[in-house]
């Protein structure tokens, strides 16, 4: 049996499905297919592989909570690496920190920064700044090839399926912990709390044994699936969950009071890290 | 353009056109179509007229959290009432409250209370205990037509289209604010932050107009529309932000810590009440 349990949702603001969405853009690049549709709510959204990856409407909730925590938590964040996100949006929250000297963003399709700056250049506006370097590699064998010392290191990965798995794998974070100063902060978004669970699990599980403290912090997302979604964070000095500095970011959702609410409770986070939750 | 962006999605446990899902059950009650349906992840799903009301693998998070906030906040919770929620959830919750004396469930729809009986046991079963009064009544009809002194009011509703819609209007918070005793508690869950903004909104500010303090709390949940839902809490008395004192509920999820962090921040929180916040 095939259902529409939104059909007749007549006190939202979309129907789920989507049919009145307008394709303004595809292509097919060497890694992905690369979508760009206009949705009456959801405003612009980039789709890869069938998959929205943002929406002009939501997307700050993302982009701010992914990068902000990390940037905080580290005392004077100069360089920073960005693995993935070829939209921009976490260079243009990253460059919000006046601290920052330089900001490397490894994006293995350069189609997607491309197609971003022609079709969402309030995201990727930040791309064009002269502290930003772009990197066309994947970036395992970037990280593999090099030696590094970032203050943070961004993970804005797509689903660990093809390409994108390597990014979630211990070989993956322990080159990023090598990579690392000593006060170094890394994150990475981590898929669903409540769909993706044992993967949340592995990951924290991964991050606990190579960083000093690791921890899960959440926001609902109503564009991924699962909706609640989670970030990994580690530190090598600093516990992430507090906010020692202060920074005027303009930002439209993230707030210290944010950030500390949304770390998980001691309780729940020690469940998920010894692999006991389950729901 | 009819899009279904999951049909790729080979990382989440379900796909969202249902083509999995199996009907097991279905009337056309009086006032609603109710349908059971069972699905390989959300395992069975109550559904009236269309949309998902609860399904097994997640109510839990819903019922507790509708639940708990308020019987914590209130020091002695002996009177309860439950407007809606003829499935038995909110009943359950109260119920491991041990102050209990009284739980007075107003369902509209007394086919919901049987069906769910019938097909959620594990759901319904406190809708037997002796302390359990069942009223099949309008919820504003039947406050109009008394006098009560409830310590805990909670409304467990349907979205606010047809019949529900009564159930958010100021005339029915000011019915509950009238039955509530001088240290009671309301709370309504008052769909979602990100799709339905000028509702909370809404809700918000004719709390503020009748009760000493009244806040917005939310939790990610995935099969309401918009995810990232909202409990609207209000209170004569006591702050129900914090937790006063101790209960050894045998909750799945609600604890102090979970309660705490759920709140809005209060730069959230004020743009909210004053109809600034915007996204």
């Amino acid at each position: 049996m095939t259902y529409n349990f939104f059909e007749k949702d007549q006190f939202s603001p979309i129907n789920y499905n989507y049919s009145d969405v307008v394709e303004i853009y595809n292509e097919k690049s060497q890694f992905q297919k690369i979508q760009v549709l206009e949705h009456p709510f959801f405003g612009r959204m980039l789709v890869l592989d069938g998959i929205i990856q943002l929406t002009t409407k939501d997307e700050f909730f993302y982009h701010e909570m992914l990068v902000h925590p990390a940037m905080i938590t580290h005392p004077h964040p100069r360089e920073a690496i960005i693995i993935g996100g070829g939209d921009g949006g976490c260079v243009r929250e990253v460059l919000k920190h006046p601290e920052i000297d330089s900001v490397t963003l490894v994006e293995m399709d350069i189609r997607v920064i491309e197609v971003c700056q022609e079709f969402f250049p309030m995201i990727s506006a930040g791309i064009n700044d002269q502290r930003v370097k772009i990197v066309s590699q994947d970036g395992l064998e970037y990280l593999e090839n090099g030696s590094f010392a970032f203050d943070v290191v961004i993970v804005d990965s797509t689903d660990p399926i093809g390409p994108a798995k390597r990014l979630f794998s211990e070989r993956f974070y322990s080159l990023i912990e090598k990579n690392l100063n000593i006060d170094g902060v890394f994150v990475t978004q981590s898929e669903s709390l409540f769909f993706h669970l044992p993967h949340v699990i592995k990951v924290q599980q991964n991050l606990k044994n190579l960083f000093k403290m690791s921890y899960c912090y959440t926001q609902a997302l109503s564009t991924y699936a699962g909706n609640w979604w989670t970030f990994s964070i580690a530190s090598k000095l600093i516990d992430p969950r507090k906010v020692l500095r202060q920074v005027d970011g303009n930002f439209r959702y993230y707030s210290p009071e944010v950030h500390m609410r949304a770390f998980l409770p001691d309780s729940i986070q020690n469940a998920l890290v010894s692999g006991k939750l389950d729901w």
